[in-house]
């Protein structure tokens, strides 16, 4: 097209010395090339139209056939909700970007993209990312790829730092945004995803996720590019993201010296691949509702091992938000317990028409073995100075709970006053 | 830029109803109006140029930075090796195409790509394929949108189905050539990874790799979508893929009357991208020889399981290139013993200066506990008609290797007499 352009320049030029009888039909053939051009215009990419109803009809020109599917597979019972849901990752890089496109091409309803990093050719080991979008954006880069991949999915893309005062008010005033959803409970997104490589970060969307009372879920790749995890995150209900300080920060190391001039860490296009599928695949379980979401999954390439586990709150976590959050969870247990059994008795009725074992000869009962009915005090007598135990100990022998039901006020003035006797100096 | 020339057609129209002593005036502001057009055609993506070296170098225009890093971290010895391999990719399509995007922005040397299939907006729920590519072969497709990613990488395509017979012998030469790197022993390609969708062009493959000695891996996602698997095969070493043959195969079961029309198998962008990123991994720690290389890696999405297992060649195998490839394993064994033994011993002196124990007061000696010195038996009797044991049964007892050295000849011998009585009609 350079090419053809330049000729026309040539030609208008020529067009001057043009003899007055010749002018109209030089002019004429002038039109016939610029019509050419317009043509050649046109036929560059074509997106794909939107689509108004998710259809399982298997054809080639149905983008969802082959997720519908899973509803007749008996995987997921209502797979077009995906639309109603809301979606926000912070960091588009490695694993966000390619977080992004998958729930894009799954049809999720809207994506919040949060990064203040431009595209460079040194992020094109990993995918997502071409090297034409280098000195773009990366929301902007994101947002012209996940357009043109689906155009049903409402995307939303916020250039800034949610490490900043100015960028964690929009980062905040964005989540609780309810425009897309306005009946949705909460806050105005289903799901936060933190695809962010530092700790400063991750503790902004801590921050924010406590105070919104937000479901959250963390990810994250070693700096060797061999190991990753992801983690879920439910304010009151699990360990937040300042409930176990990783080691190095409370040691008193200010990460930012561990990094130096002229070195950077490594990464694979695989281990992030694989974590941003985990992350995703962890999202869809969570949001439509089938299989078992994680609650921690870990990733060691070097010997393909997937470790799991749970992690509780800490009572004496340092985040004010999520401390609140835990005396709610605790508040709401008799609520939540009573709906659970109500929930069985219910099943139960269904598929027996009658209550379970009505006349229970020999007095079973259920017996709860799940929340811990107390708080768990760790001390950090006897270790280095700046470094607490991880996790409450589990070694310390609990008390059972009294007949009558506790007073939490009154057990929460007592944790006040254990709190300030650590904070004590020590003898 | 459609709008704009079709506003300079209607200019240049108007141009013959020019005074003409504005005529030159009028030339003009259209000669701007293309030039203005020259630079909007310019901004069209620019292509990134060769790099000739993997540079280590810490700076935003390095490609291969993040890589070389892994080096520095200690996990990969030598990681510009990767440039001297070629890979083959069997199938391009969820899996493949993630895999060859992979290997593509880690700068692998050549990719092989073999596909039939055109490029479809059904295929748009899973990640790599752009619905402007609709239409296009599945090949081209991945040659356009990989050669952009990386030029480095030679990229050769074929458009073949390699379960005809025409197919076939063109994936054969294709493996075969050594152009590439004429030195490398065996065949051209280092790794042929299957990426397939069905039993038919697996067993191909199979074939493929049998005749050529050629090591692969083997990949797969269930049809609902949920769970998938990567497998190392090693000719002779490792079961091959009609060792065994999964059930509905052996019970003589026609996989395709399992294919309804109207009815199409569920899948996930998370699920592929997990397989792909297992597979390509495992890929990487093959060639540049880091971590553990997996036998045999599952991976079920519903419960975040990862199992792993390793499976010994079957004897009895349909495949008369598989049994070819047992025999040299087995005969090519006091070689193999020696070999690891002389690394040892060298590995040994290395770290110690002088022989491990050199004095080894109590007599201890190194006890074999590897390889089955004669070949496993199953048998079939009280099965199904068509069905047998999947892999050679572990519950029989197996006698110590005679004092000598065993005659394999006369061991086949015996085999084969084995295997004519199993073949004789039961009683």
């Amino acid at each position: 097209m350079e090419a053809e352009l330049k000729e026309l320049l040539n030609d208008l030029e020529s067009l001057k010395r043009s003899p007055p009888d010749l002018l109209n039909s030089s002019i004429d053939k002038l039109k016939m090339r610029v019509e050419h051009l317009s043509n050649l215009a046109k036929s560059s990419p074509a997106r794909r139209s939107k689509v108004k109803d998710m259809s399982a009809e298997v054809i080639d020109s149905n983008p969802y056939s082959r997720l519908m599917a899973l509803q007749r597979m008996g995987i997921v019972h209502n797979y077009e909700r995906i639309r109603e849901f809301s979606v926000a990752i912070v960091g588009i890089g490695g694993v966000g970007s390619v977080a992004a496109e998958m729930l894009t091409r799954c049809g999720v309803g809207r994506l919040l993209l949060y990064d203040y990093d431009t595209v460079e050719l040194a992020n094109m080991n990993r995918l997502f990312f071409r090297p034409e979008q280098v000195g773009m954006t990366k929301t902007d880069a994101a947002v012209q790829t996940l357009s043109d991949i689906n155009p049903d999915v409402v995307l939303e893309s916020y250039t800034l730092n949610i490490t900043t005062v100015q960028g964690f008010e929009t980062f905040m005033s964005s989540l609780k945004n309810k425009k897309f959803r306005p009946e949705k409970e909460g806050s105005g997104v289903d799901l936060v995803l933190s695809c962010v490589d530092n700790y400063e970060a991750r503790m902004a969307v801590n921050q924010a996720c406590n105070e919104l009372n937000q479901t959250w879920m963390e990810s994250g790749v070693s700096e060797d590019a061999v190991s990753g995890h992801i983690q879920l995150l439910i304010p009151g209900e699990t360990a937040c993201f300042a409930c176990v300080p990783p080691l190095v920060v409370a040691s008193g190391i200010d990460e930012r010296t561990l990094k130096r001039e002229g070195v950077c860490a490594a990464s694979l296009p695989t281990t992030m691949g694989v974590v941003a599928g985990l992350l995703v695949q962890n999202t869809l379980k969570y949001l439509l509702q089938f299989g078992q979401v994680s609650r921690y999954l870990g990733y060691n390439a070097l010997k393909d091992y997937f470790p799991t586990m749970e992690m509780k709150p800490n009572p004496q976590c340092s985040n004010a938000a999520c401390v609140d959050r835990q005396k709610e969870y605790i508040i709401a247990r008799p609520a939540r317990e009573a709906a659970a059994k109500a929930e069985m008795v219910a099943e139960a009725l269904l598929f027996t028409g009658g209550p379970l074992h009505a006349d229970n000869e020999w007095s079973i009962s259920v017996v709860d073995d799940g929340e811990p009915d107390g708080l768990d005090f760790p001390s950090s007598v006897g270790l280095p100075e700046g470094v607490v135990h991880e996790l409450p100990s589990a070694d310390v022998f609990r008390p059972p709970p009294a007949p009558e039901a506790v007073c939490l006020a009154d057990d929460l003035e007592d944790l006040r006053r254990q709190l300030d006797a650590l904070n004590a100096p020590q003898g």
